[in-house]
């Protein structure tokens, strides 16, 4: 399988935001996000995504020239309006926001509104840990998962991201959709033809499910718990706190009414606010307690949960992060590995805008 | 069965708490807390913890006269030394802490070490309604659960609790343990003689079990997702990220260090920090946008999701928060209900110290 290195990708990536009309510095804001998907394997949210932006962008539902602006303010918190912008702009300006806020008050909280999708949430927690703070970063999305108790999708995955800086250790980074599963592992096995688990996904009358093809007939997906019995009420918490911070405090749209990120389904008729709302946070690690002496209980914490006795037939117990950064520097070495059906997307991309892609 | 009034119990819990050295004042704080739980239908958090309390007591092992200090301070956090106290009397200052902070820094957060079992997170969150502010309370707690992949209890159930005020309708109330049920469920479980659903406990070499008194045999419990499968490394996610902010960042005992809460069980060798850790904070609402437009909102936001279509054969959606509210409404009505071994407990705490109970 034909592997692409870095440069080649974040050039190309660059090179297209470009002539969609972004600017040199944004185009790069952007694609270093793309591109940190792809390096952490996390390619769901990779350069497959850059077509969805694209087609949006020929559908004239995103604004390549946005004007990002702070529209309310306190000496730790703040909301920003991101004009309908990429969602990668108004979040990365927002994380630096919340970061510079925690710098003068101890901690920083930006709600963000009026963007789209803002690619993995990790991305946005980690730039707290080099100004030695604890980062989070959260989103809403199109609706994709059922209350508990209801038939209808009323909320996105809805991902919650914590950045957590270590000493000798590398950083603990927790990064997970609120559901069992993200969506993209209901399509691939739909794809393959495969059954799923049940706790992943319920039919249009809410019975359980395991055809990973009932989120296309009126199905929805479950919240992590997956049901009652197993607290899926507790992911439905999660869920519904994410969308609360992202979307009620910011002013997007929440729950049912995010729009969706792709151009070939309808705008909705309802709104409840503007665009999608994200959630950020730091946290000065000195605003607590000595970085010095944080860092080396945090080493110590790692430590202990790495060294915990396996499970029979486990190999050994993960920190958040780990799969990560193991992909990371294999991916580094070997290569992003894009596959056909991307590769003949970018292709398309390519022709239309005369960025080369080979 | 004999049902006892809010007056009744909250008079017979302060007069113990004062024999035991408490000022009135701090007895009435903590008895505020184990009322709450009782009036919001959790009893496993209520009166029935009076003697875990009232026997650490005893074993010398709490301190009734305590001198809660903050150690260190930002614009918009701290961090406070419970000074082994009853969890609920740093809990509440840091708390009204948070929410200090808030009103001049837009958001305040106070990280709590030394302390010991708070009674229920939501009473904390809670606090910040009434200042109209949103609130999150949560705590770290002896180990009983196994991180994905390990066969040895490490982390508490930490729970995490979330409250959003609303306009018309009721506030957004959420307060979960990170695992799929209580540790009560399983207690409960096991003297009725029944098994518990997978996904709830493994073994003690890390087998899944449906035997709830596996705990008391070197087995654990599981977090939130049950299995990897289902997610289960989120819900371990959650609960490491609790103790960080808790303990880690507090200096308080994290993760297998966290001392018992029994008297009967002897303190551990080794120690990371100072007895138990909490963590609390508080966003004022209107530092990111006017409160009467985020109070139409949220209403909007809880009529969305209360009308939400129901799956077949349930009655009807749940904002997180209702089901303990149709409790208090219920429980002031009716009273409350203590089980014959609490009322015993009652009786004999009675008999030491001479405080009536009927």
């Amino acid at each position: 399988m034909k592997k692409y290195t870095y440069p080649v990708l974040f050039d190309f990536v660059t090179n297209v935001l470009q002539k969609m009309g972004l600017s040199e510095d944004d185009a790069a804001r952007c694609a270093k996000v793309f591109l940190a998907a792809e390096m952490r394997g996390i390619s769901t949210h990779g350069v497959i995504r850059l077509s969805d932006y694209f087609k949006l962008w020929e559908a004239g539902r995103i604004n390549v020239t946005p004007d990002i602006r702070v529209v309310h303010e306190s000496p730790s918190t703040a909301v920003l309006d991101g004009d309908g912008a990429i969602g990668m702009l108004p979040s990365v300006k927002g994380m630096q926001m919340a970061i510079d806020k925690a710098q003068t008050a101890g901690t920083g909280w930006v709600a963000v509104r009026n963007s789209s999708n803002f690619g993995i949430s990790g991305y946005y927690a980690m730039m707290a840990l080099q100004h030695d703070m604890i980062g989070f970063a959260s989103t809403n999305a199109s609706p994709l998962v059922a209350p508990t108790f209801s038939s209808k999708a009323m909320l996105g995955t809805n991902p919650i991201a914590i950045a957590v800086p270590a000493g000798q250790q590398p950083p603990f980074v927790a990064d997970f959709a609120t559901t069992p599963v993200t969506r993209g592992k209901l399509t691939v096995a739909a794809k393959k033809g495969e059954k799923i688990a049940f706790g992943y996904a319920q039919d249009a009358d809410g019975n359980p499910t395991n055809d990973p093809t009932a989120i296309e007939h009126g199905g929805s997906m479950l919240p992590l718990g997956g049901d009652r019995e197993h607290g899926s009420h507790k992911g439905y918490c999660l869920g519904a706190t994410v969308d609360i911070l992202a979307a009620v405090l910011s002013g997007a749209n929440f729950g049912p009414f995010v729009p969706p990120m792709m151009s070939y389904l309808p705008l909705l008729d309802e709104k409840s606010g503007e665009g999608w709302g994200h959630f950020f946070g730091a946290m000065r690690v000195d605003a607590f307690m000595p970085v010095e002496v944080f860092k080396r209980r945090m080493d110590k914490w790692i430590e202990v949960m790495r060294n915990a006795p396996p499970a029979k037939g486990q190999q050994k117990v993960l920190i958040p992060g780990d799969p990560e950064r193991e992909n990371e520097e294999r991916i580094a070495r070997e290569g992003v590995t894009l596959l056909p059906q991307v590769i003949a997307d970018m292709r398309t991309i390519a022709e239309k805008t005369g960025v080369a892609f080979e």
